[in-house]
């Protein structure tokens, strides 16, 4: 969660212009998506479906669109779009400040790290020590970065996550307020794009390393001793655990998990959870040596059609 | 077209060191490719097989490399290298201008438009009103950007066409001097490209979202409302209408149109023209179903062959 | 191979605190890979499999982990590490000097070439006559580019090798001391990376257009007038002979060819070497006729397998 200055119910329902049900007094401390909220917490519900998982979550505070009964301990804010009000409360709580130089001066650097020239670095940026930032890479606000990193030339750390709401008259953004987490010994190629968590964080795990044209979405969770190859593409919300090895230009589908160990064959497409310490190819991916079997038996299919 | 200060049919044939066939004092008003002629144009054709497309097309000044019969109220200039001369007119008209500043004196920016450190804006840019452009995006010259756009980091707009011609020595540029065309209430990833039109525009219609690593090819035109995640590539001269969505690393050919509300998941690659309010997926991509239909019995296929 | 000065055999096993066998006046002059070693070199071997390899090999100094006998007129260095000794001895000769400003002072521009704002040129860098580099492009250090080559923004030339070995405690980084080498009239689209070599040159032959988004890995070596398209990825160590046109997104492997005038169809994957003139298609990519052969025939598979 982004922790916020605390905020009680009736602030925050005042600055929506909402009813509310709940102590007025009762304290929110941060902000949240559901998928990852803690107590404290305000989050948002807008659909029926998911309303008992919002309601019984250990989020406190919950923007919804119905007037449901509350449940014990909680606060509701009753509201028409809980999207774009949960949008209102984020731009409030974490607006973008906009930059005056290449180097905010709110960014902390670690001893012996080089920033070489063109490297734009944001508000409230920690880089660790011993790290090496190439020329005109771009490092949004609030992005954590351990020791002894390397990151390459024009790899952009922190973009907002890709997260929108169609709604009839076009898609409305859901600002992120998240963060990125580059944890220590991890090296990251050029023109890579490590997207920030709405609300929680995307983090690279100690020790991974990745190649040139990756993209991580938000969200997403990767271990540590990875291994990408060049333009492999994880999106949001993933989990990838330790010592798993991608290569060249996988692609990773949204909220799965990738086990320990597992290698994935270049140009595969991952499309659903795949165990550990197995070798997986295709699109979509399977294990690699059913997947040559089919592509075997394919090459033999034009011949047995035209004997049949 | 790209406009040109009027000019005379013997002031450009005089340039070239070219015969011509017309009135000397027919004027010349625009730039134009084949694709996309219109009245007061001069553009090129150089193979007999496109001879009548050209002479019968809008444009009125034609580069050709045949004495052929002038049409009625047309102008011909005869070139043993259409190609060239072409080129040669582009250059002259649109001289490439180098750049001493990040942002040039020459670009317009709106009120309320943050442009964050290290960005480069070139010569006669347009940007309009609360865009945020964020650090180290490059803008190249005569790029035109609406209101409430957003760009991510090291996106690149208006670089030029990929469009070469093969000669016995090698590969012989085209010189593009169309533009890029970003209209209101566009999001634009970190590391995008789109590339300017050859002569004409490529145009990102109101409201699309566009996640990061995006390749949009010259002259493309995308609608409004579309969303396209992160590494889809889009050749030249295609449509996209309006509603679109490509998931990620979606690849798309050129001179093709995705018609309205058209689904691509994931990794497919399109080849043809595709009806809209349909789901497609593979390479090359044919509807959904159809292709989960081929992919299950792929699955059987090793076994059958056993059998039979 | 990269020179350094000449050193003597026990000048630099003192420096490594290792034991030798050999002339210890023996004279290293060359730092190399063991795919690139030439006369002077030394290099490394850690893998019984190898030994044979790089003690037959051109290089007369090999750091091995075996108490091997020495081959006539060779020198040996023992470690229990030689990759980890092998890079102490690049990031002795080839240290990483941080650079202070945007073109280094120990840059060298041609005639006529224009730098765009915010293009980042490393030490040691050598550009041609005619060059356009455009705005955010960043050459590191040693490379080499020649005359007439266009650049277009935030593509990065000569990053480090994706290139680790793995060790029990993670991955071990191989400090790469190669080069890039652009040829004349190269012209290579924006958000494109080009690997430098590990101690070799990746190298880009004279008239080669590359499209937007391509990645070149280290010591990969590409011909004469080739075409590729955007998103194309080519691993390292391979070799793409003259005219070769690789299509959209196309992946091609290390350490294979793909020879004269191959034409690669769009998203295809090149996993072996691929004879010249003809057209391929697939993944893994085979003869296009052959592979649409396959896809017509899945095409009827599923009403196949109902009749059987």
């Amino acid at each position: 969660m982004q922790f916020i200055s605390p905020t009680t119910l009736k602030e925050l329902a005042d600055f929506l212009s909402a009813d509310f049900d709940g102590n007025p007094d009762h304290v929110i401390s941060g902000i949240n998506e559901i998928h990852m909220v803690q107590p404290g917490d305000i989050t948002f519900v807008d659909h029926p479906k998911y309303y008992k998982k919002a309601l019984g979550s250990e989020a406190d505070t919950i923007i919804i669109n119905s007037k449901v009964e509350k449940p014990e301990g909680k606060a509701l804010i009753f509201s028409d779009d809980p999207f774009t009000d949960y949008v209102k409360i984020v731009k409030r709580y974490r607006p973008f400040v906009p930059a005056n130089k290449m180097i905010s001066s709110e960014a902390c650097i670690g001893e012996g790290t080089i920033i070489q020239p063109g490297v734009f670095i944001g508000n409230n940026v920690i880089i660790g020590k011993n790290c090496l930032i190439h020329a005109n890479v771009t490092i949004y606000d609030h992005s954590i970065i351990g020791d002894n990193v390397i990151i390459h030339s024009n790899t952009v750390i922190g973009a907002d996550a890709f997260y929108f709401q169609r709604k009839p008259s076009g898609y409305s953004k859901m600002e992120s307020c998240g963060r990125v987490i580059i944890e220590d010994n991890v090296e990251i190629g050029a023109c890579c794009t490590i997207d920030k968590g709405v609300s929680g964080d995307t983090v690279v795990g100690n020790g991974t390393k990745l190649d040139n044209h990756i993209q991580i979405g938000h969200d997403t969770v990767i271990g540590k001793n990875c291994l990408f190859a060049s333009a492999v593409v994880v999106a949001g919300v993933t989990k990838i655990e330790d010592d798993v090895v991608l290569w060249g230009q996988v692609a990773v589908q949204k909220d799965i998990i990738i086990k320990k160990g597992a290698i994935v064959l270049a140009t595969s497409a991952v499309d659903k959870t795949l165990e550990g310490n197995r070798v997986y190819f295709g699109v979509p991916a399977i294990e690699a040596r059913r997947k040559w079997r089919e592509l075997a038996a394919l090459r033999q299919l034009p011949e047995l059609i035209q004997q049949l």
